[in-house]
């Protein structure tokens, strides 16, 4: 399986943009506690690391990727909490870990159940596993263009030919769910880009999205996907959206589930989801 | 121009339903002060007026529409502090108001900056206007079929044909900008189902959204833009959505804004908004 959006120089920038931008989005709501052993699956460059170790600085992180390339990058990135290591997590010596956290991998998986199940044979009972995924079929925008669609829909075709699967944010609950883990709650983390938010133009529309769309650019034409013309015109499209009457929206999804019933650590997330209508709708930005 | 979705009891059972399950979403940050004089612009039946009059008890409503057998429904309520009046907004005689209030009515006009400047012109210096609408672009689930999205471009179709835009919710900001509003911001409200959430299951994905397309059935059939059969097969792939292993997505956006740039009733309203990165983002279910 080939990792679809490359290794190179300018996708380690996008990793590095998109996790700049989207750090309260996607990561305010996680931290654990001084002592605990947390399995990062899929590291890859460290760009989620950077946050997610600085959020729990007493935490021990274990993060692990299979790319030698990847984890030698991570590794000038010197955190204190953090193991970078090179291992293929179907083949790695059984060790337990209290949590197990990952961040935009299950999207490249052809078995991404199989991944999760196995991650629970490594959590201790009660242990949480946090999983957070994209979805690119929640992409909509105005101007809306067939252009702007089609080019949208190179990367998940590309995606898909690899293996993955881009529009994995919407299935989280029940992947989770089948790989047994339990209180499994779904939060959607929606981006709403407009005229009046210039850093979300900026960092979201521009050097999150279409950068990551136009980075399959070679390939989708040499794959025959769509012609050049065309797939520049859509990214004009998208282009053209960050203009100050434009509108964009993306949704990420973020999936917390125990292994077993104990569920300590949820607890007190857990608590205030009960009675409360509005916790069970869409928690976008809190 | 008609109503696409129609005036029989059962259309009336769907907006009531949708009012009740989505109140706290799209209303619970929407309150008016002691003595203020509320415009409600195209109040229909008063599916809203119930949400909107209940919390501002101290205010002034005056909701017109311009269905007399709507606003003869809309009296049954009887509510203390609404006066329901039979009115087309472009007819009616001038008179000045604090605020106006405008749900799920834009999406079914030709001309909506039109309308919005329109109601600029009944709006005091410095008072505001608040509007929400959905998007049915905005709708993504799992399973996904062709015919389930098929079935949801019949009810976009007929509401284009009747000169109306059922993608509108994505175009409020460049809207309210365009008819002349200062200090617009623009929040979505998305509605996330999954087999977590058996009360949006029942109230969102079966009774709001998948009822809502099912009822245009007969029109779309006779219109000749889909058969019967694969209309069928798209609202029975929507249901299975609802299933435990499903996942449904929808979003509404709103949008407020005032005339002027005075502000002064968005004050404690927009403090909040200027230097967190979180409230740039959608706050989706806040």
């Amino acid at each position: 399986m080939s990792y679809v959006h490359g290794y190179d120089q300018r996708e380690r920038e996008r990793l590095h943009d998109q996790a700049g931008t989207l750090v309260e989005l996607l990561h305010g709501d996680t931290s654990y506690p001084a002592g605990a052993r947390v399995l990062e699956a899929g590291c890859g460059v460290g760009a989620q690391t950077v946050t997610l170790s600085a959020r729990s600085p007493q935490a021990r992180f274990t993060s692990i990727d299979v790319s030698a390339e990847s984890i030698a990058v991570a590794r000038k990135r010197k955190l204190a909490n953090v193991e970078f290591r090179r291992a293929d997590l179907f083949a790695m010596p059984h060790e337990t870990f209290d949590h197990v956290f990952v961040c935009f991998v299950l999207e490249h998986l052809p078995d991404p159940v199989a991944a999760l199940a196995r991650l629970r044979t490594m959590l201790r009972p009660g242990g949480t596993i946090t999983v957070i995924e994209g979805d690119h079929g929640s992409a909509y925008f105005h101007p809306e263009t067939q252009a702007a669609h089609e080019a949208i829909r190179c990367l998940v075709a590309l995606q898909r030919d690899a293996g993955g699967d881009s529009l994995i944010g919407r299935r989280l609950y029940p992947l989770v769910s089948a790989a047994g883990f339990e209180h499994v709650r779904v939060s959607p983390r929606m981006v709403y880009v407009d005229g009046s938010r210039p850093d979300l133009i900026d960092g979201f529309t521009r050097k999150t999205f279409t950068a990551m769309i136009e980075g399959v650019r070679e390939t989708a034409i040499s794959e025959g996907l769509i012609d050049a013309a065309r797939f520049d015109e859509g990214i004009r499209d998208l282009y053209r959206t960050a203009a100050d009457d434009g509108t964009f929206s993306y949704t990420f999804f973020k999936a917390v589930g125990t292994n077993g019933v104990e569920a300590d650590d949820l607890a007190g997330q857990l608590a205030g989801s009960g009675a409360s209508f509005t916790d069970l709708l869409g928690r976008a930005g809190d």
